[in-house]
This record gives C-alpha cells, sequence and structure tokens, in this order.
C-alpha cells in the first residue's frame, strides 16, 4: 500500500485526488494532529517530525511515501528519499513542473504557509526547471486556521484572503500554486479572487497524476501493491476538526483510529 | 525559583505580571513552541503534554508550577497539582475569583480557546464559587494565530473580534474574562469592542496577584526562592513568530534558550 502523511488533515486533499484518479489503491494516511500545524514550525522540529511519521507508515507496511503537506516537503522531502529505502514523493515537484508547463508568461504565483515560503523551494525548483521565470510568493499563515474553523465562506476569510493575493495578483501572474495542502477547500474562493484567466495549481491532482505515471512505469513495483482499494486513517490526536475538516473533503464521515507516534 | 509553562509564548504575559508586581523573584520559562498550539487538541494530550512540561520545570530546579496556559490549566491544573510533590497554581482559578468578586449583576463573560470554553471550567468555577451567575462564554479560536501573526492593529482582527464578542455584548455581561494567555495583547481592542461599563479580568494579571498572597502566607517556603530575579526562557522550538510575540509582551529582545521536551 501507499503511506501518506500530513501535519494534520489538509493533506487528505491529496487522498481525495488518489481516490478519484485510482479507486483500487489501497493506502494509509497519517495526519500529525497533535502537532499540527507545521507551517509556523522550524525546518529542524519539522524534519524530525517527518522522520517519525515516515517511520510509522513504513511499520503500517507502506511501500512507497507521498509527504502529503508542503511545509514537511519543502524541509524534509529529499533527505526522506535520502534516508529511507522506498521511493517518496511529495506534493512540491509535480505542482511546480504543472505550473511550469501551464504558464505561457513565466509568471508563477505561489501561496503557502510560513515554513513553505521562506524556504524558498518553489521559487527554486521553478527557476532550476525554466530560468527566467518570475515567482511572486506570499506567506498566507492564517488561511490553515480559518479552513479548520469551516470558515470557507465567511467574509472576513474573503477579505483576508484578499490582503494575501493583492500582491500576487499587481504582478499580472498567469499561473497560481496552491502550495498547501489546505488551500484546495479555498479553491473557488482563491480563484474568484485571483481572477479569470490566471490557471490555478492544485498539488494534491498534480501528484497524485505523478503516482499514476509511477506505477504505469514500474508495473513490478505496482504489482506489489493491493489493489483492494482498502484506506486506513489514523491521527495522532482526535479533536472536532479533524472530524469536520475530513467531512469538508470528503463529504461524508472518516473512521480515524488513534496512533501514538514517538513524542507526538 | 518559580516555573511556568505555557503551549507557546503567550504565556510569557504571566512573566510579565510577574515581574512588574515581584521584580525580584527568579524564575524559569517554559514554551512548548514545537506543539503549540494546545487550544485545538483533546484532552488527553494536552495533559500529556503538561506532565511533560512540568517534570522539565522541576528538573530545571522550579519548586512552584504555575500553569501559565489555559488550555493546559481547564485540563490539567488540578491533576498536576494531586501528582507532583509542589504547589500548582493556574491561571483559571485566580481570574475566576476576581471577576465573581468584580461583578456587581452576575452577568459574566468568557473568552478563550476551543480547549478551554469546552471543559466548562469556567461556568463550574464561577457557579461553585457564586451559585445564580450567568455565565456566557465564546470559543475565539482564531485570535492566537492573529495575535501571533503580530495582527493585533488589523482591520480583520476588529472584525473578527466584533463576531466573536457579539452574543456576549447582547447578554449584557458586567464582566469579562480574558480566558487565554494572548488576549491581553488585544485588550484595548477588547475594551473598545465590548463597551465600557464592562470590567475586563486578566489572568495573568490575576495569578500573580495570588503568587505574591501566597508567598506573603508562606514565609519559609519564600526563603528558599533565590531573590535574585534571574529569568530563563527556554522553549522547544525557535520561530520568528517566538521573538516578534515576545517583543510584542516585554518591549526587549528575549534570550531564549532550545529545550528538548519529551516528544516535543
Amino acid at each position: 500500500m501507499i503511506g501518506v502523511f500530513d501535519s494534520g488533515v489538509g493533506g487528505l486533499t491529496v487522498v481525495r485526488a488518489l481516490e478519484q484518479l485510482m479507486p483500487s489503491l489501497s493506502l494509509v494516511y497519517f495526519g500529525d494532529v497533535a502537532r499540527t500545524p507545521y507551517g509556523s514550525k522550524s525546518s529542524e522540529t519539522i524534519l524530525r517530525y517527518s522522520r517519525q511519521n515516515t517511520e510509522f507508515l513504513l511499520e503500517q507496511g507502506a511501500k512507497l511515501i507521498i509527504v502529503g503537506c508542503n511545509s514537511a516537503a519543502s524541509v524534509a522531502g529529499h533527505l526522506l528519499q535520502e534516508e529511507y529505502n522506498v521511493p517518496v514523493l511529495e506534493v512540491i515537484t509535480p505542482a511546480v513542473d504543472l505550473a511550469v508547463e501551464s504558464s505561457k508568461t513565466g509568471r508563477i504565483g505561489v501561496i503557502g504557509t510560513r515554513a513553505t515560503i521562506s524556504s524558498h523551494i518553489y521559487d527554486e525548483k521553478i527557476h532550476h526547471r525554466r530560468s527566467g521565470c518570475k515567482v511572486i510568493s506570499e506567506p498566507c499563515p492564517l488561511l490553515v486556521p480559518l479552513v479548520e474553523e469551516g470558515w470557507m465562506a465567511k467574509k472576513e476569510t474573503k477579505t483576508i484572503l484578499k490582503k494575501y493575493l493583492h500582491p500576487i495578483k499587481m504582478q499580472s501572474v498567469d499561473t497560481l500554486v496552491l502550495g498547501c495542502t489546505h488551500y484546495p477547500l479555498l479553491k473557488p474562493l482563491i480563484a474568484s479572487r485571483i481572477g479569470k484567466g490566471v490557471r490555478i495549481i492544485d498539488s494534491s491532482i498534480a501528484v497524485a497524476n505523478v503516482l499514476a505515471e509511477y506505477l504505469a512505469a514500474h508495473p513490478d513495483f505496482a504489482a506489489t501493491l493491493r489493489p483492494d482499494g482498502e484506506k486506513q486513517y489514523f491521527v495522532s490526536d482526535t479533536t472536532d476538526a479533524v472530524q469536520s475538516v475530513a467531512r469538508d473533503i470528503f463529504n461524508r464521515d472518516i473512521d480515524f483510529k488513534l496512533a501514538k507516534v514517538t513524542g507526538a
């Protein structure tokens, strides 16, 4: 099976995208709700947590890891790939590839948490793929708490989003990367604020496509995955927000199991 | 020395209040920034973290613990008092006592995090102290992230605060308890929104007064505390927000040391 981890339950947007593309994929999810959010924490702390989460998923039998959290992917993605003996995918590279292919003008906006934006990973990866691109990135630290409160339709969320998107809009981007797995829940609002003609890149859909390509290219590996579509959901803490965010994503209740991960 | 812990750096408002009242008090502070915030987590998780934090402070030589976090005080305060062989003060009881003494009409408002408000500890303690009081409490989950972003003067903070305070204002309270150590940073804004004639109870000042009374009543214990005013500040993670919130509280930089607390 495939293992997906996130700092909380925002990474379930990745599971939703995987489920829509490959319904028979079996997977195990871990959401580190006891230590959420990661986006405001230091690189050292995020790396330590990411290793613990990866080890938990491997213990559950995961044969491939998806880092379903941009903050973790930005500081830990390549290190996890070096340190563990399984393929590691993450949500940033697929979104960057899609953004670079999609953009005509080379003017690309990126929004994410403080940790993701200050890591400059999107800038670096975009420039590496296509030099001469202009990347306008903006940290949006309040969006995760707003989504977790279910305030997707509230006026305050609209005005905060307007404030965050303003500097990006001023730079006439033609592509905007949602650099946080919570943000797909704000996609309609973001689309209406950023304006028509700007393509929005949803990293959860991008990584699902990359996994499908990977499995097609590695049929021997794909054959080792159980094709029974079983999904297991673990969290390091159970709170009201866990169920309500999950319901916002899947339109159904999810059966979460509590998992003790070292230190969580 | 005295030990103070909080889920993050909001508890520094307690240190500020202690410093203003008793400048020669020596103390050690621990802010669990690596796992902040507590207010959206479950009781079991908050209790586990609170025990680990208490043990860390005792290892540093603390002879009395102040739980400087309402979420931790609401679920763990009385248990820590039973489990550890030192006096444990917390921020809720002193604020309740002050609110009950202060209120003429018996109509008391309480604002706090989700964990604090759903624990109903303020309601219970207020009713225990004075039956017949009407308690109107409101969870304000977005205020901590707004304070940590330094958005104290932003229009969006004002409108969100207005929304949160509306149901309390409608109930004509004469006293409002700030049930979260971050909220003193919003005191001017809260005061202007809730209106004149409503007394605002700042739990950080209330607990400082209770400690001063305790030390006056226990001179032998007080004599065991070093009166050199030394303050040590530990955090489980260092981020930009740590220094900026500390600066908002003290108007100076604080020398934080990084501490590894089990699991943080």
